[in-house]
């Protein structure tokens, strides 16, 4: 029997957005360079937590800081200066401290995938300490503290 | 009994190099940026190649592309701007078509662990389409083919 | 007298278009790092020649290249993660073989300037030799050649 | 006759570093992409201020930050993956409240220039509100304050 309580298995929300391959992003290989996969996660989860009223920007204003601690990207396919890229976010709660944001990039044109892969992350203060996550990141998402 | 033949176990090359970490690496949270990780290890891969005799450069101008198939990085601690990085890379073939580096990134100061990961290629030529190594790579690393 | 004529006075198209602040792109003084001016320069003229109906990605496919040959610019305030940009940029042609595009940045909260300043580009053939600009180009801009 | 005592005229510093061009930094026309030239200018000043027994990060440690408020660059050849450069940075003062750091970038196996420009600074505090510059940066250069 599946577990369907598991954070894992149903994402607490999802979001869709899309980014343009910049020319700073390309290499001498004619497609976009490794590490622009996870910039891209950032557009994805920036875009996400935006949708669900918690903007990144006012999470850190309120002194909690989300650094990633673990990243993951398969790559699947090429994407060239100018490709429209859409970018499927879904976030998961990992048990009482984590978030894991899995992100599916894929060609707006042709739906080809490019890439996909996930962030985790822990809630830091300032300094970069681990603290408990906010409640109103449960209240939020309807989850029982 | 630990299998000697695991292209995990043993890796066929590993090189020490370092990096500086730059101004434009650091991001608000006053440490590198997740994405500099893999960026550092391009670094640690070019080096080791050289060290091995194959420049990456000199793969290219052969027509053997190495794309990074798949990456992982764990961030373990933090970075600031001009801190001295170590880059441990070893390099290990995966069955006959796949090259895996795995990078161990420390703080070269007072040894604490920074990051650490891998990237997994496969060999291509110039269009992206995968190509069979070239022979000079098993001769290269004594290993027969 | 003014020189109506000049290149410089009118400039042969103008663009408006906005990227928001990465955090990939902040630095640890809390502010944008220095060089990602000239990657938001290179939106505002990606969006420019798209609204001009010569996309550049075609301009490439069809063989010519606009590198940068000089790059200015003026650092004029700060703007944080998340900021909403607003590039507004602005096309001249020098004499008849180069471009600029001028760019200024504001932030859209507050109509606040944040940069601004040049490129100069030349029209090169994929090995970057200079070439003579496509006829095209005066076309689409009703100057005549 | 020539000022001499114009600080456009004599460095008070010069210094010599070197980098070579990351994969990451190269863009699909086969060279460097033009924002990398800002970060190579950030290579020759730190490398400057840490020769000068002045390293940036003890300023900033102290209060002391230098934002870039006025950048640039003539592009003058180019730069491949790999390619070893030389990087020529000079510093002069500008009046009793600037820094300019002149950059000079050559290919080191051929000596030829890729890129030349500088970069203007300001001290500020940490909040970016600009300051007197410290005393012993007068000393540091036997300049009279």
């Amino acid at each position: 029997m599946k577990n369907k309580c598991s954070a894992e298995i149903e994402p607490i929300f999802t979001h869709t957005t899309f980014v343009r391959v910049r020319y700073s992003e390309t290499d001498q290989m004619g497609t976009f360079y490794n590490s622009r996969a996870l910039e891209w996660f950032e557009c994805g989860r920036t875009e996400l937590l935006r949708a669900a009223g918690l903007p990144y920007a006012r999470l850190e204003s309120d002194g909690f800081f989300l650094p990633v601690i673990e990243a993951f990207v398969k790559y699947l396919g090429r994407a060239k200066y100018d490709d429209l890229l859409q970018l499927k976010t879904s976030m998961y709660l990992e048990g009482r401290a984590r978030i894991k944001m899995k992100v599916e990039i894929l060609r707006q044109e042709d739906n080809k995938p490019v890439a996909s892969g996930y962030t985790i992350h822990i809630f830091t203060n300032r300094d970069g300490r681990p603290v408990k996550p906010p409640t109103f990141i449960y209240e939020k998402f309807g989850i029982k503290d």
